[in-house]
């Protein structure tokens, strides 16, 4: 059965990637095994990282670039992730409207995810999910993610592209853009563009890139493996390039993704980044941090798992009783924990 | 000059204080002593999560607020979490604004912090630096973050009290009120009252809050040392109450915070839902997950450290190209470097 599952994945059968996903959710005790058979089979598809401000529109953008897609014979997942709802675990508001849209083509996969609990659980069922949708051979991902926090950041690490999506009237506060926000975007879409104020975001947004924030390389790891590698590794290969022709310009478009105009931009700028990508040499070096992201949690996932098999009983309860009434700080607790059982 | 440091912040030093939390941030090889010497000592102060995206005027909320805590003559601490500015590391907008307004005052202690380079990173230094403030004495703490992501699950991991700032016609899309962020706020305002579209924000507060959404307790860590701990440790102590005295109503408020009107009924709802932990035992739940997850978060950064410490050199470069050749996943690596290197 374990070869099957994946093997049907990797003819692109539904039911079987469905299922995939399902056991990556679930953590299903086989589902390491699975990977590791499609691992081999990966990194072929174009991530595209979705985000922005509830109410900007963002899925109807994605619904648009997806039958845009498919119009040029390219197959698409779309994976919504809403790290908001952490508590129901369900499925995510408009998702129905998004079935009724783009369903019926075999060509289109589409997959919710709320939190697992933690942010950890959720970064980790993501990547694992793209890697089943890219072996299952799809070219084009589209992780859409709610956010104008850490779920961006999240989503500049895991995507190829990343579209920041705004639309006019949403907080016109100084505070709207953020300097991080501005940093993580490869391309800004304005949706929305036909409501008052889109000239003036469209306007501000420029200016804010003009201000200093030249084209810029994610360079957003500071984790101990990268630290351990050595700088020479961890370096972005076209850092420090400027404005030369390895550097990307990023584009503010303007959209009604409702009424489907301004798409056709956005589509080229996606391919073009792809472009960009490859030939700085950007894309090389962004799946590499990737991975090296992947093996740091899930190193430190197993790590505490063993730990904590190695315990005896009333041991963890003893140290949590201590650091409640304030006898023991946390962090001497994980030295005391560490000192008897680990070497 | 270490028992100085933190003895002088006991006694609420202000340049104390201040060196410990930068301290915190550099992460200072002796911070983790001085913040065993403030431990007994923290436990105090009530800590208030004020979240909401950009726009909101969540900074002039918290400002008002501070004023009207001072004029009860309570000791005030501000700490400005910004992590959607990952790569900056520096100061908020609007904060010089804040400084003038509040300036002056040695009740009222400021301080922002942008992230670290890792969501992990800026929780913890979050959370330290909250450890420096509550042993220093102040007695109200506002711990306020921009976000509609997962930085309001942290926040409400972190807070006692979590008040989520809305206003009419930042996204009116049903999409602007998320489940997640229903069921983290203990007390709505809908700031910015004065403007169009505010009754309408409240009474779709309202609704969804009646819909299913009983008043609610944070069960929100699933964790792995919870899970280890057993099922009756990690209930919270009044789950499934449903109405009785033991559970909290979420109001929604109405407030022009630029105004300072409407300040007077947050500050009554802060300080009744305060009553509310205590009278339920949910505060003493909620202190224990927090330090809990403290725990697990610092013995998973040490247990990795020790690990990468006992690898040859170019052991890890060499399991590296291993995964961007697709030769090895990363879980198996993980798996292989843990097999050879714990015991």
């Amino acid at each position: 059965m374990k070869t099957n599952l994946a093997e049907q994945a990797l003819q692109g059968q539904r039911r079987a990637i469905a299922r995939l996903i399902t056991h990556v959710e679930n953590e299903h005790p086989q589902i390491h095994g699975l990977l590791d058979d499609l691992y081999p089979h990966t990194g072929r598809a174009h991530l595209v990282g979705v985000t922005g401000s509830p109410g900007t529109g963002k899925s109807s953008l994605v619904n648009k670039l997806a039958k845009a897609y498919r119009n040029q014979d390219k197959s698409v997942a779309i994976i919504a992730v809403d790290p908001t709802s952490p508590f129901s675990g369900g499925a995510i508001l408009g998702d129905r409207i998004r079935m009724r849209e783009l369903s019926g083509d075999d060509g289109i996969f589409i997959r919710s995810m709320a939190s697992r609990g933690s942010l950890g659980g959720l970064a980790r069922a993501v990547d694992d999910t793209i890697k089943v949708l890219d072996a299952a051979g799809f070219e084009m991902i589209f992780i859409e993610t709610v956010g104008a926090g850490q779920s961006e950041v999240e989503i500049a690490k895991t995507a190829h592209t990343v579209i920041v999506v705004e639309a006019p009237g949403l907080g016109d506060d100084v505070q709207a853009i953020k300097a991080g926000i501005l940093e993580i975007a490869d391309i800004f879409v304005v949706n929305k563009a036909d409501r008052p104020g889109a000239e003036r975001a469209v306007a501000v947004l420029k200016t804010m890139l003009e201000l200093g924030h030249a084209p810029t390389h994610h360079i957003f790891h500071h984790g101990q493996l990268m630290t351990v590698e050595g700088d020479s590794a961890s370096a972005s290969p076209s850092n420090g390039s400027g404005q030369d022709e390895n550097s990307w310009e990023i584009p503010v478009l303007k959209a009604m993704a409702l009424k489907g105009e301004g798409i056709e931009p956005v589509v080229t700028a996606i391919d073009q980044h792809l472009d960009y990508l490859k030939e700085s040499g950007e894309l090389v070096y962004r799946n590499r941090t990737r991975l090296i992201d992947e093996l740091e949690n899930t190193l430190q996932s197993e790590l505490i798992n063993q730990l904590l098999h190695q315990l005896p009983d009333n041991y963890l309860s003893d140290i949590i009783s201590k650091l409640v009434e304030r006898r023991l700080s946390p962090y001497s607790a994980a030295r005391t924990i560490l000192e008897e059982f680990s070497q």
